[in-house]
């Protein structure tokens, strides 16, 4: 007799899934694939480690009993299949839109969501203070840490393994092996994992995983005859794999990440040991739907796109990630000193093109921000000229090394802040909000945050060939959208005078909210000086005439306040006005988000008029 | 005939040390024994992790060529030798004193010293730094990195290892394995390299080392008849190490750390390479000194000793950290859910009376700061009360974590910070002074700043029962030395109002400091009002009201000024001066450099009176 077909929708979840056949749940997994596709293609998203997680994470629901069971989710770029079968199923169209869910996991959207994913490598260490907590509260429900080879390269998920490992405690570290970090995974654990990968395995005549299921009760002898009658490649399960044995755990694996039941059996095994298990589990990604099958890079974080040929809907131009990446190839051209150093975002940082031309100065560490900064201070010592190109949040992993590392020492390099400010759609735990904020407390650092193409390229080479120490250029996500100009180009700030009495001092890509918004009040009477900073930290003598010189000063700020430029301003010379960023902001589209900070040009204008309009 | 005997302070250093036999090196190691011993005697300093390493450094520079080779010291807590023998002999004696020779690596002080050290794990990224330019610069010399296995335990260290192993340099990586590091090692890690030390290995016909002396001209074949002559623990350095080797290292040990011909033997193969090496050599940390060797923990760091007895000269009462970690007893027996961590600092921070009284709810995870910060997250989701105590300096790694996994999900843990502010003889990498600034740039955080003990114990309940989302409690290295009383017991600030119009504001310790200077000047007829903080940030309504209520206000802060408080509540209220630390502050007593800051009382009496003198 033919099984019911299973409906994604009419399904109550995650309950009803320990209800279904395998089969069934083969079906659902295509179900599901369709609408992750269908979803990121109108929304962007992260597809390709997506689509490779579904049988994984079908598994993981019908084995454990979540929220009991708490399961971490690494970084998060694998959970929508998660989400989707965890009460967010009718709100899946919202993903990454303003007002609707996030593209990572956050427990204050689901209690099914463990801990908050978005920073890689941190999974391990949380799963493992859930277990702890669980032992201590006298409950045998499991802690399960996922994470691909690419969190398996910072050393966060190293300090985890080294203390989960030895714990007693009900902990599952699955290891989501697709060989295809963002960038190409680099590193010897890399290698060592993809020789796992393929490992032509033995089988233990009793491995140590057959003695825990003879012992194990209810569960375990029928577990165990699954392992007996299933086909080869699950018996290969049972290898013996040094490093994560040596590390204390118990080793199961590799299992096909796209097969069910083996999936199952593996966990169930796992789940009846009541101790440390790593789980090695192979998927593809992009498994399913052609195009990023075939470009999993291409698929690791997109825009919209259309399904049946996977054309992106824009057309990615230029953006400040490409304009330095190009200008960094042409300085490296004329000074054999300059190396380039990325946290596996090759791409991302627009430093391709380096890689390509220099492939011998070019330093593709792995998610490992911590080394690639000391790993900078070592080329500096010994007479190179590293730039580090990072996202602003990810940097952050990077604060006590530019400390310790780098500027005591007095040791030049440049570190270009890409995806500083507001960033959109991935949302709290990647606003480029606190750089200012951290960098700025780093003695000797010098900050600039060019507004346009040229005042970037510009900038680069002075932080390069002009400056000692530390030295940054940041730079937004994305495009230059800027209209008002590149007056400043060449000097350290753009001072507009209009003799007025009032100032307007920003920097960045706000310089062109500001700008329009001057223009309007300009048509309506009302002026105001600008002065939009290009080389922002430390002030000169000369903005700090500049602004004295006005008796009140606006100062809008696309980052944190507590540490911000504008409070250092306001410190020094006191009649300045802070508008900057307050708490932490959520996902939505950048120009919203500004436009809801106060930081839009219709909000600046609105601000202004109202505090100048009376004085006219 | 008898040789010559060596002498420490007749040869030209170092490089006489390769016309020595392997006998007068045995005796130059005797002399410098001595000499070690008696400086830190003296000057207090890190003894026992330094008598382990004579023979390894004085075999180091017999091999190599300092500065040529760079040799990177993790942490620096084994550099003593070396400092003696690379021109620093004449100034040993002035170890750690003001003026004198630091006690950790610093690039300024010798060229011999290839990086700077004082933070944990970062050696090898600094090392692969330095071997991937002399790479690019067709320089043949090495890079050498030496670690001990606390260093191991560190993050760090493993992505320095994931990108040093698969590296086409010539980088060594040398584990001074002493089995004791600060406090008793902990984690998956240290259980492999114990088992490592002791292993039975077996030698393979013809191994890694052996192929390569075979085709390394000149000095492969006597090297490799010094292989073969050698007794067997020599010939056992050659045995495989899966991990090691599965990173991409040619592996050599373990080697007696102690015998200086089987020390070279090992460096001279690894040298003979050029590919990194990982080379395993067991040491006896105190070795030589028997009240070192019998307590190694307590002779890490240590103040000055009596040397026939070994007893320090004064005997340590109670600290802040001691006072911490006995009331955070008290309350973990009301309350289970508190829980302790720390960063291989169980002594360091007080915490030896938790672990002995709670040893179930107590975590020492080794030098791994993002995962101690990560896995309070998980406890914290999961409904215990973590309590992470930390040195001011080595918070620094958490920074990232405390933002993206604890802050942003308003999860509450209590992170004490001990070593805030000015820690004295360890200089630069050790001072506390930038916690302000990457605290209160971490949205919702509370920070409390006790100046002494009543305060603390206090201060620790409200933030561990009352307040929610991160709270933090700092306060200095030492002891209590206040002598102004505890009137702001209980309250969050203590307002003494003199009916004066200029205020004088601090917090922690130095409001000792400040009321004698206001006493000072009360007994000359000016009179002035004291603001003290103890919870800090942020800042209540009253505490803005008292500070807007003057027309002039005097902040005295031990702390980095960009990002401190005073500079908040100068852009807040404008009417603030700002007397805080200016850039990084060198090695010396601790009261010394308060002085040379002008944070003393004199100084605070001075600057005050200079400003207020004339208005009386």
């Amino acid at each position: 007799m033919a099984e019911n077909k299973a409906d994604l929708y009419s399904l109550k979840l995650p309950e009803d899934l320990k209800k279904l056949s395998t089969g069934q749940c083969d079906d659902l997994c295509r179900q599901i694939r369709t609408l992750l596709i269908k979803t990121v293609s109108n929304n962007g998203g992260h597809l390709a480690s997506n689509l490779g997680t579904v049988e994984l994470t079908v598994a993981l629901h019908r084995v454990f009993e979540s929220p009991k069971d708490k399961i971490v989710w690494d970084v998060g770029h694998q959970a929508y299949t998660h989400k989707i079968l965890t009460g967010r199923l009718d709100r899946f169209a919202t993903l990454r839109k303003e007002g609707g869910i996030s593209g990572f996991c956050r427990p204050d959207e689901s209690e099914h969501d463990a801990f908050i994913s978005g920073h890689s490598s941190n999974s391990i260490s949380a799963a493992l203070g859930i277990a702890y907590a669980k032992k201590l509260q006298g409950d045998d429900h499991h802690a399960i840490a996922v994470l691909g080879d690419g969190a398996m390269t910072g050393g966060l998920s190293y300090e985890g393994l080294n203390n989960a490992g030895k714990s007693e405690t009900n902990i599952i570290v699955i290891l989501n092996y697709n060989e295809m970090s963002i960038s190409r995974n680099v590193g010897s654990m890399a290698k060592y994992l993809s020789q796992m990968r393929t490992k032509s395995s033995y089988l233990k005549t009793k491995t140590a995983v057959e003695r825990m299921l003879d012992v194990t009760p209810v569960v375990g002898q029928p577990v165990k005859k699954v392992v007996r009658s299933s086909k080869n490649a699950f018996k290969n399960m049972l290898l013996h794999s040094t490093f994560f044995e040596d590390m204390g755990f118990e080793f199961i694996g590799p299992l096909d990440g796209h097969n069910i039941e083996e999936l199952e059996a593996g966990l169930r095994a796992a789940k009846a040991m009541h101790k440390p298990v790593f789980i090695h589990v192979n998927t593809v990604k992009g498994k399913g739907y052609a195009p990023a099958e075939a470009n999993p890079g291409e698929f690791h974080g997109v825009g919209s796109f259309e399904i049946s040929t996977g054309n992106p809907d824009v057309v990615s131009s230029d953006s400040f990630s490409s304009v330095m990446g190009k200008e960094l190839c042409r300085l490296a051209r004329a000074d054999k000193r300059i190396c380039a150093v990325t946290a596996a975002m090759k791409y991302g940082t627009g430093l391709q093109y380096f890689a390509k031309n220099f492939p011998d100065r070019f330093f593709d560490v792995g998610i490992a921000e911590e080394h690639a900064v000391t790993f900078c201070g070592g080329l500096a010592s010994a007479g190179m000229i590293p730039v580090f190109a990072v996202y602003s949040s990810f940097l952050q992993r990077g604060y006590d090394q530019l400390i310790h590392d780098l500027s005591i020492g007095g040791l030049h390099a440049v570190i270009c802040v890409d995806r500083a400010g507001i960033v959109g759609s991935d949302g709290e735990t990647h606003q480029g909000i606190f750089d200012i904020s951290f960098l700025t407390s780093v003695p000797g650092t010098t900050i600039y945050s060019p507004s346009n193409y040229a005042e970037l390229r510009l900038c680069l080479k002075k932080a390069l060939l002009k400056d000692k120490a530390v030295s940054v250029v940041r730079y937004p996500r994305g495009r230059d959208l800027s209209v008002y100009g590149v007056d400043s180009v060449g000097a350290d700030h753009l001072h507009i005078n209009n003799g007025s009495d009032t100032l307007i001092l920003t920097y960045g890509r706000l310089f062109d909210n500001v700008s329009a918004a001057a223009e309007k009040l300009a048509g309506e009477n009302i002026k105001c000086d600008l002065l939009k900073l290009v080389k922002v930290f430390p002030f000169s003598e000369e903005i700090i005439e500049i602004v004295k010189g006005h008796s009140k000063v606006y100062c809008f700020e696309e980052a944190y306040r507590c540490g911000s430029l504008s409070e250092k301003l306001a410190a020094e010379c006191g009649n300045v006005e802070i508008f900057a960023i307050e708490d932490y902001v959520h996902h939505g589209e950048t120009a919203d988000l500004l436009d809801e900070l106060g930081l839009s040009a219709e909000k600046i204008y609105q601000l202004l008029k109202e505090r100048l309009g009376n004085e006219t």
